[in-house]
């Protein structure tokens, strides 16, 4: 399968370039940068000296001959420029941005107070999370790959509003992240001596992560969603805990009934003992789990991945292997790093 | 003022050790250490290198005989068996275990799950939260100091339960807290390679501060309070922030109104931005700042301490200033380090 | 290939163990822990929860019996007890200790200041450093490891001192450690609030690697080399940066035609700009840079591996795949993680 | 005394606002900011919540009018345009650029690349390192404060130089800084992402510090001296820990008697075991310990300082205190934060 990549130089695209890397049925045949084209990736991530990439401008019908599939790993707003140009070429593409995620373009204009480029495509478009859209994506042409924040949170709540288990006015959703999320920018909050043993809120009641959130969990409850979502910023690279509140009346086996869904999922693990961020970084798995308050008649729910792969680059490999009849792992970590 | 120490080498003892060499009135006369007795203050932390104590093993008599007030930074349940005997020594005593902050033994043995030892002494002991307690806290021979991450709890919503702003039944506090919190122990999910970066919820519907929490939120609200709370461990030293969830109608000028009960506080700051760890990390300040979400009918509202000073051994300090007719801030930092 | 590891649960094991999940020739077929037997490698690192093991207790007919290859990630002293029942038992090892690393028992038992369990087969030991010892090792019924402050040490040492480039009396290794390098144990001097940002110094003229990189680089050199050796603990977890000092007249090209002795390396690779320790993290590589410093007549060299891997379970893969007549990097990251 | 900060938002004129803040003697009358003149320090800095300032464009005749004695915390090249003005004003100066610390304007030129603004100023500036020159200080108009890596260097070295007991031309100085040292800037190499987890060296064979180490121990040793001089950077925000390598024929007794210079300093501290960079943070202390090494011949010496404060804010109070007859130690702590 040959591969373009067009953004490869941000954290999500290089974590991509990784992951593409080492799966056995890719081949990279473009990795574009516009800051870079030119260099080689290794001159940009010297990870790469052992396996090296010349990095290219964007040139979208050399991309169109070339590629079976690209991915965009662009700003939200730039991806809805390009994406229909190579939708028009005749490939497949797998949008790392928030552009094609939404099912109502009126959302993601009050959310990302921005008009919509390609609005008309939203109805093509398959919200990328593989565990919820399986067969859609299969024969998907574009897949608006899901969010960091929102894969954790969507995983975690989805099977029990789908099983009407817990109060749908009640959900607050508190969220910490690690600062690759904030992706690879000169700014000074993200410096190291400003983020270096610090935690922060950010985005309190604003976040756009809220209405993607909002309108996979109303799909999956069949009824209009509106919570709290809360990120802070954690000072390490890589992760997302997400600390979910319910009111419910539920047993646990009715909570465990309902989680039976992920039975067979090869990433998505219900865990005894509630999960950390470092038993996913390094792998595609998203960990769920979660305890019963009967003082206060609240579950609380902890879900946790890697968001550079469940929450970007590994996601969209798994995205791109259901799209190609791969084995859906393929290519993915099961084994996370731990050290 | 003759000042001694009991329990001078664990975290908060040291950190305590570190204000009162800064203070101008006081003189710690004894630095107890049951671990370190026989050694001096700089062999166990070196940062003492140019202010040294003795460490010396506990004894009483000793102790009353030279000290006007004692610090002891035990163990819960070690401190109900040692704090009667210094009463009866004639002393002072500001204690930083959980032993003496409830006013029921009930509640104190059901979440510590073990016998009070000094129950009796509960109907003396004052609350030690400064801005809520002070006129008690002037007269008062027993302090029970107040918790890390209680203060800012407590310290975020008493006013807005006192003026009837929230629902009381929609609470849900979502802590983090520095390494600090749990002192000085060779546990293996302590070591660095553990913690650092990672992050992780622990006690979820179990944690003991809930109590101490729920106590003195229900008398400032006038009803019993019950609510959430969950503590997570951030990969950093010090510091908590916490970030609390409440239901109200209130409007921001409301809000606003509660909290000036704090406006000629020196240590409590609400804040227009939201506050963030660095801010205080340091000093003995508690900043405070909230937003409105309409959406959601929320207020959330983020509360930053450092667990070692306003949460420890700068609260204490506090205290022990109010009991002695200083200026509050007499030896507390008001600047934080933030670097 | 069947595979058995013993002591499976400490770092450097659990690294190998992750490793060699990865490997498409290889089955682990006995995970040994002595103090983990009966549990599951998912309890003690929930990062294997998508891919599990059984740990067991050591039985060496069983290992003997169903292995190829065993690894032995065991405490100095332990190993020379256990590696000649395996090695009676007719299966071949790779052991991660310093004990089959020596030439001489004298060394061996003045550094580490024990009597040495099996001195008879250091005469049969290979050093399990493949770039200069690849010749023996694929033949080797024993290869003892090589460690890590000495792998990244001896790869940017010896092809100097075989060129004769540089004066072999000044030569001063100043190197610094991820807390890895210390392994899963519970110590003061180990728990985060001790280590986090903090740097120090250790075992400063006494470390026992000195005596392994001296050995090495004296037969590299043709001639008895004594050198200063002084390693340091990063307060990160994985990773480690040598700064490299000796006296030379040789010319940038001189240097550089020492160096072509890697040009077809897959894990060594010299670079122009002076590696940094994330350029390797996550990788089996070894990245070395040099900088000519005239007005004081010293090469100054920086070498970086990850400890974990190249110098460690990635070292002991790439000896394994040798010892197999595999792809030197089969199952190994050529490319490092960066964040 | 009336004090005036110019630079009062980078990261060393922040701490040094912080210290005089708490100084019994001083007052701040101006604090500059050139970037952020009309906003308060609270805006800059959350930190000065409880003890603010507002922040003032440079008006060179207020400041002179106002102020006793000026900091400037300004960028090499910036400060000897300022500083003569300052001086012509009348008031006395403390700068904490590069500018002031040379005895010739030629090796400043050389090493900084750059022209030498006020060079006739050099004969009147004064060395900042009050431990070397503190009889210059108590009369000077003009101090040069001493740098960061070089303050630990050269109190670590000058004693054994002054002494005759190492070889001048065998000094190698390794040395690891924290990030603070660079600066408040948004630079690429200085967000988190690409500190954490990570260690490198910079500025190899070509430091300017070099020079001005060099200089100092030159002096200190009655010849001329080249020392390489390597730092790097540690993800850690503040402190140095300096390992320096020479060679020497000397005993301790000898070592020891050298360093006895030192024995009345409140700052410097000869340590028994070796010191670690959070020995001294938060305080304005160097600690220096040392190992003589028999099978090399060299003598090791760690020395630490926390950057900021000995090496840049505290160093200039100590310097003001020494010009204004203070006692040496007003306004600064001896005991470090340790955590």
């Amino acid at each position: 399968m040959n591969i373009s990549v067009i953004g490869a130089t941000g954290y999500s695209g290089a974590e991509l370039m990784r992951i593409l890397s080492g799966h056995p049925n890719t081949k990279v045949v473009h990795a574009v940068s516009k800051s870079f084209a030119g260099k080689k990736m290794s001159e940009i991530y010297p990870s790469f000296l052992g396996c090296d990439y010349p990095l290219e401008p964007l040139d979208i019908p050399a991309i169109c001959a070339d590629s079976d599939i690209v991915f965009t790993c662009l700003p939200h707003g730039t991806s809805s420029e390009v994406v229909p140009q190579l939708l028009d070429g005749g490939v497949k593409v797998i949008d790392l941005s928030g552009d094609f995620r939404y099912n109502d373009a009126a959302v993601y204009e009050k959310w990302y107070n921005t008009k919509h480029g390609a609005a008309h495509l939203l109805n093509q478009s398959v919200y990328g999370l593989t565990e919820l859209y399986r067969d859609k994506i299969k024969h998907a042409g574009l897949v608006g790959n899901s969010g960091c924040y929102t894969t954790s949170s969507i995983l975690a709540l989805a099977p029990l509003l789908r099983s009407g288990l817990i109060d749908t006015g009640s959900i607050i959703i508190d969220a910490k992240s690690g600062v690759t999320g904030a992706g690879r920018s000169e700014k000074l909050p993200l410096i190291f001596c400003e983020v270096d043993e610090n935690f922060k809120a950010y985005g309190v009641a604003s976040h756009r992560h809220t209405s993607e959130i909002e309108q996979e969990l109303s799909i999956a409850a069949g009824s209009e969603i509106t919570l709290s979502f809360t990120p802070h910023l954690l000072p390490i690279k890589r992760g997302i805990l997400t600390t979910i509140y319910a009111s419910t009346t539920a047993s646990k086996a009715q909570i465990d009934k309902a989680y039976d869904i992920y039975s067979n999922e090869p990433f998505v693990h219900i865990t005894n003992t509630l999960p950390e961020i470092k038993h996913v970084i390094g792998s595609n798995n998203c960990a769920i789990g979660f305890k019963l308050d009967e003082r206060t008649g609240r579950i609380i729910i902890i879900s946790c991945i890697d968001n550079l792969i469940k929450g970007a680059g590994g996601q969209a490999v798994q995205n791109m292997n259901t799209m190609c009849g791969y084995s859906e792992s393929e290519g993915l970590n099961n084994i996370g790093w731990y050290l």
